[in-house]
């Protein structure tokens, strides 16, 4: 391992940005400022607004809207999985202060495929937003209708189900038209929205899939919108730094049939519930190697029940089992299909790791296969699980490369090839950060986009479209973080998140001075709390030391005016915070409490 | 982005293993116990006792020991950066518990080479240890002795220093011989120590490296280890699992003499400010293609410092200038070697991402190159950097597939040809997790090491080897976490972590409730404070109804008998946490304080 600089200092991702969060290419685009973007004004007429409220900045939370004069469609509504530097934070979702004000003018939702970061926010938005219409496919409809269930408070959604090549007329300026794409979900999609300043194309999350002879899969769609006309193509940029073509998911299952086939014992393997695409194809190589199919997980079942319900996944009669059935099967005739590839502490996988699962114990014979790529953040997690699997005599498998071109977004070639087809004549990548997203613009530039034409917004960025042009306000929506934490949505503040942090890395010492309101003496010796910070029954010293002080300071307070008790909080936090330091060299919070009888 | 089981747990790394970390392969390899390993107790009359204090449950904290009657050979001292569960604390470092007891026996320290992970807790340990002497090269001298000195009350060093290939008689029974490896600092080496009952080699940190014929530098050096005759073999197992051989160092420094000759403007090229033998070369390039050198970064100076004080390089006279000089320059005469490839919040790189470095401010034409693969949890940093430096208008470059093949450890066929070589009877896989240990066993395997000769040992195991076996004992000795947190060792404990971990999550409530010590009754309303929870400002009603249910517990309380605060104090917690929990969904921490007077 190599050498790192030693500091005290917090190993929180910092995302401090330069002044203002401009950045120059950004600028550079900037035109003079149109209007304003505060919300309740209304729009210029003749200009098409084009706003991502998240997406941009971060891999979730993707979510973004056309105003046209009095109308707005909604494209997304999907949640954020917290960061480092929000802890204990259950997850962020899309701010929507620009919107709420204008809600009677949302003339519809579109919700282009079924994973969290397009539909999480859902239960948490679509009742401020007055419960419009949301436009989806079938299997998106019943996964948001199942989720929508776990919220007593929600409404009931109001889904208007499309198929491939609808074209829907939404308000007096929209007309929307639902292209097909390939993810690893089933029924994904991309949409044009016809606008009178012209066609926008927004790709949803896609990836190219080829088929044994190299044919892309639904390539025809991606033919069909170039053919309508394209004035701004918002693409997915996710892995626009990953060079060459996706690997065709049949290669993809071809190897996992392969291991499959190796496994003298029983095998689980590890994905996420919503990659259903791979989960139904492994179901069929589990029949054709005639394995009985576990599943483990509750989502993973609720997916998987969905899928069947709406034929994306078919089985014969017996290829289910019940988990409490696994020790009726022989060993070889096992596979197990369990959430929990990335570690995630209550899933499925992780129960089985721990010995906690009723049913499954890890034996010598067992392989494990990880499924699925590490999401940035996760590793340490996912490093940890394996170690404790293969610990317990089971082989592991991990490939990684298969992950990076098995992913469910295109690959470099794969986004010039879409951008050539399209040939939209503004380009604007989204879903990734942006050094992932200027990395997709200069692909844009590579197929004959000229580089004036690529438009790297941000959050909160206002684009402001007419027939000719694209220029982007200097004005911007509010796009802060709003936090889901338990029942509450948006009560946990910076202030909140600032504080955890501390409290994680130094903890805190609470000081209680009870004085007479009086003679402001101490009635009796200050009573001294601390978490987190040293274990103070082992550290009876220092505990006395930090007594006297608080004694010695409230000693040397004049008796001769009321007791100014900020004042005194203030002396003992700084005091005592300088005396803690001093010794110890760490800065836990002090909280001091004055009460006076 | 896929979906993800949405839990309200703690995002911590799961470390919990099965009951007692038995690793099911390593209680096969144990035989009767031969005796405890208790300290203060004397060992076993022609027994050799090999016990890994570190480095095998974990990347970091290396150090081992060996011990044959009365006398000990302690083989490294390194820390361990601190892990997500491990929040707020420095680093981890050895436990020496074992050996505090028996330090008079502590014949010798080798120190293999001069990375923090092999040298950290030096200053921490070595006077506890009675400040036995140090064998190591000079350039791991020097790096020692300038550490040593930013600890005031360490011990001055006792360094005896070595080349390769000198014999050091230490103690009655022991004999050390040093051989040169290749990593990615020079002067590293590995060690055999002829024992009583056999030779035992430790490989240290090492890989393989090739010339322009393909020629391994060094060979010979293992080959004369394989001459020595080896009885047990300790390997580096850390890329175990990644196939094939180690790209030259010739390549990668090629590779990245073309990114340099390429970049138009600035360049910043980040690294560890310990891969010295890369930071030589990269001057070398610089040289020739006219560039000033600038060192960014503290540790960055002193290393090169230290590195050309001891010829390891050699610069013309004006090939460094300071980075106050930096605007002397012309932008493509410059090449700034720069500290915090990982993303540390406070090393170079970072300052001047952040816009705070006084000298260098990031402008469109620069070039930044990263080149250091990320240590696991760090990814997310290191994106987070990446992307505010490209929203500076920098070009950023890093390369995965160079990184890996070009690490400091040896690749699954380095490995199988090291053990080839060496042609140990037994074989110790260290320096990793155990399934990258697994993974180096069955790499032994292949070149012949029968399965059984292969010891998956743990921290604190205790080997014990004679002329014709290696038993591992069922004694362990004391291995848990000494942890470093500001000027205290060793004084955080799992307790005080704990508690950082919840205060984290779900933040805290303190309630002091002042009580007639005659009466029972409440003197005052009861005063709440709260951090990391919620605003509570903002929500007045809540803190309105925990006050109310605060008196009503307190009012139920009998008043004929003293005050159990014990028992007020649990009613407290239990039902404010129950009541806090329904309300919010949230548990922080209830810590109620209740004052008599």
């Amino acid at each position: 391992m190599p050498q790192k600089t030693l500091t005290r200092t917090t190993r929180r991702t910092v995302r401090s940005l330069p002044a203002g969060r401009q950045a120059r290419r950004v600028k550079k685009a900037v035109a003079k400022p149109a209007k304003s973007a505060a919300p309740g004004e209304s729009s210029m007429a003749g200009i098409l607004r084009l706003v991502p409220l998240g997406g941009l900045e971060e891999i979730g939370r993707n979510m973004s809207f056309l105003e046209y004069e009095d109308e707005i469609v909604v494209v997304d509504m999907g949640l954020q999985f917290p960061e480092e530097d929000t802890p204990g934070i259950d997850y962020i979702i899309p701010n929507i202060a620009y919107l709420q004000p204008k809600k009677d003018n949302v003339r519809a939702v579109v919700i282009t495929h079924g994973h969290y970061d397009h539909i999480g926010a859902v239960p948490h938005l679509i009742g401020k937003l007055g419960n419009p219409p949301i436009y989806t496919l079938p299997l998106t409809k019943a996964i948001l209708e199942k989720r929508q269930e776990e919220f007593v408070n929600a409404p009931k959604l109001n889904i208007v189900p499309i198929k491939y090549g609808d074209k829907v007329k939404v308000g007096k300026h929209f007309e929307l038209e639902f292209f097909g794409v390939e993810h690893t979900i089933p029924e994904s999609m991309g949409l044009v929205i016809k606008t009178p300043v012209g066609n926008i194309a927004h790709t949803g999350d896609f990836r190219l899939d080829r088929d044994a002879q190299g044919d892309i899969y639904r390539f025809d769609e991606i033919e069909r919108v170039g053919k309508i006309g394209i004035h701004t193509l918002i693409i997915d940029s996710t892995n626009a730094l990953e060079e060459g073509y996706g690997i065709p998911e049949t290669e993809v299952i071809k190897n996992l049939e392969e291991l499959l086939r190796k496994a003298k014992g029983r095998i689980v393997l590890a994905t996420f519930s919503s990659m259903l695409t791979r989960i139904g194809e492994i179901i069929k190589i589990a029949e054709k190697l005639g394995k009985r199919v576990i599943l483990n997980g509750r989502s993973m079942r609720e997916n998987v029940q969905i899928a069947q319900r709406l034929g994306y996944i078919k089985t014969k009669k017996d290829t289910f089992a019940s988990v409490q059935e696994i020790s009726k099967y022989k060993d070889d005739k096992i596979l197990v299909i369990s959430t929990g590839a990335q570690g995630e502490p209550t899933a499925g996988l992780m129960r089985i790791a721990n010995g906690e699962h009723r049913h499954i114990q890890i034996k010598h014979g067992d392989t494990f296969i990880f499924s699925s790529s590490v999401i940035p953040g996760n590793e340490r997690s996912v490093q940890a699980l394996t170690d404790n699997i293969a610990r317990q005599g089971a082989l592991v498998y991990n490939s990684k490369l298969l992950d990076i071109h098995s992913s469910g977004h295109a690959l470099a070639e794969d986004i010039k090839l879409f951008i050539k087809t399209v040939k939209p004549r503004y380009l604007v990548p989204e879903h990734a950060y942006y050094y992932m997203r200027y990395a997709a613009g200069q692909l844009g530039v590579e197929v004959g986009i000229p580089e004036k034409n690529i438009r790297l917004l941000e959050n909160g960025s206002v684009g402001l479209l007419t027939k000719d042009d694209f220029k982007v306000s200097e004005e911007t929506v509010p796009v802060y973080y709003v936090m889901v934490d338990g029942l509450g949505v948006g009560d946990v503040e910076e202030v909140v998140l600032r504080d955890r942090l501390t409290l994680s890395q130094e903890g805190m010492i609470v000081i209680i001075a009870t004085l007479d309101r009086k003679s402001g003496k101490l009635v009796k010796n200050p009573d001294i709390i601390s978490r987190g910070f040293i274990y103070l029954r082992q550290s009876q010293e220092l505990l006395n030391e930090i007594r006297g002080r608080i004694r010695s300071i409230i000693s040397r307070i004049p008796r001769h005016q009321p007791l100014d008790s900020d004042y005194l909080k203030s002396l003992l936090r700084d005091q005592i915070g300088q005396f803690v330091y001093h010794e110890t060299n760490r800065r836990p919070m002090i909280l001091p409490v004055i009460i006076e009888i």
